[in-house]
This record gives C-alpha cells, structure tokens and sequence, in this order.
C-alpha cells in the first residue's frame, strides 16, 4: 500500500523526504508537539487512524503511544497552502511530551521583550 | 544585538540553521501556519513583539504583515523539550494567509479512512 498519489504529488518534503507535522489536540486547540512523516507515516496515520511518525533519532517508524501508551486518536488532517506541513488533530491520551508534560511546549517559556 | 547565549544555547537548529515556528492565535487556538527562523529572527521576534521569520523562499528576514498589513503581535513564545521547534502565539491581524484564507491549513483537508 502506498500513499495515495494525488496527495503524494502534492507533498513537498525536504531533503531527508520528511514533513513536519504540528500535532494539536483536537478540542481544547492545545498544540502538543512537533514531529515528522514521510509519505509512509502519513499514509499510515491516514488508514489506521492512529498518529504515525518518522523518528529522526532511531531511524524507524513510530507509532505514538505504542511503547507509552500516549496514543494519538486522529480526527483531522490537512496540508498547509504549499503542501510543506501537515497539522494533525488529534485526541491525545495523557501527555504527549516524553517528559510527561501534557505538551512539549510547557516548560520553556521565553521572556518578550516589548519595546 | 544578538540572541540571549542562554536561548541560543538551547535552540537545536537544522543543517540550514533554522528552527520551525508554529504559530498558533492565541485566543481561539487556531494553528495558523508554519515558518521557520534563525537565531535573529527569534531574537528580533523577542525584542520587537512583532512575529519576524527568515523566508526559505527569498533568503531574507520576512515581517510578518510589513507588506500584506496581516501583522503577527506576539503573545507567547516558547522552546519544544528538544528546543528543535519553536511555538509562537500571537493576535493575528487579517489573514495568516497568503491566500487570503484565516489559516495555511483550511483548503486541503485530508480524508482519514477508518479502518
């Protein structure tokens, strides 16, 4: 099984084939992490329905919540106006960060400094 | 002026020296698009408040809204755990994007095939 053509002729990946896809929980619009596809993962997350990614670090397919538990039930999917991300909404069971942290983004905050 | 050597330390850049962006309206959580940066834009993003990206495109520090008018006023901004993504929430003035549509990720949604 492949990725369907019309969507895989419309990704534009970089040079290692991969996307970034901004991964949001699909009712309270908390945005959890960041991670990758390539056309696999998104084809698997499009027919099983559970979030599938590319990890950079191990070199392997990636089911969220496979080992954790932190499965992500996908209820959404788009490609942004130039096909280079992908956002996913999803419903995210417990944290989605490896920390433990609801989200990835939780734990370091930076300091504006308006003008 | 340069990035804070504390933020610059933490920041996981790519071959490229740059860090994705997701930007995300800080009312109704709508994940707007997402742009990428380099360690001055996220330096001038912080000290102006004014979203700054650097564009892959045009190989240039790129405003957001100098000539559209769609000005970013940014709100929040913080590090992913491996400090290799950036998310910015910000008061999205018009259209985020150049399409015209409210986000880069209205017009193409992608059919989720239940198994």
């Amino acid at each position: 099984m492949n990725l369907d053509p019309k969507i895989a002729g419309r990704l534009k990946r970089n040079p290692e084939g991969l996307v970034p896809a901004v991964v949001q929980q699909h009712d309270t619009g908390e945005v959890l992490m960041l991670a990758w596809m390539d056309d696999e993962a998104l084809h698997r997350t499009l027919t099983t329905g559970r979030a599938t990614y590319w990890s950079r670090s191990r070199g392997e397919y990636w089911v969220k919540g496979d080992t954790s538990g932190h499965v992500q039930h996908v209820r959404h999917v788009a490609l942004d106006c130039d096909g280079d991300t992908i956002l996913l909404k999803v419903d995210q069971v417990g944290a989605a960060c490896h920390t433990g942290d609801r989200t990835c983004f939780d734990a370091d905050v930076l300091e504006i400094a308006h003008p």
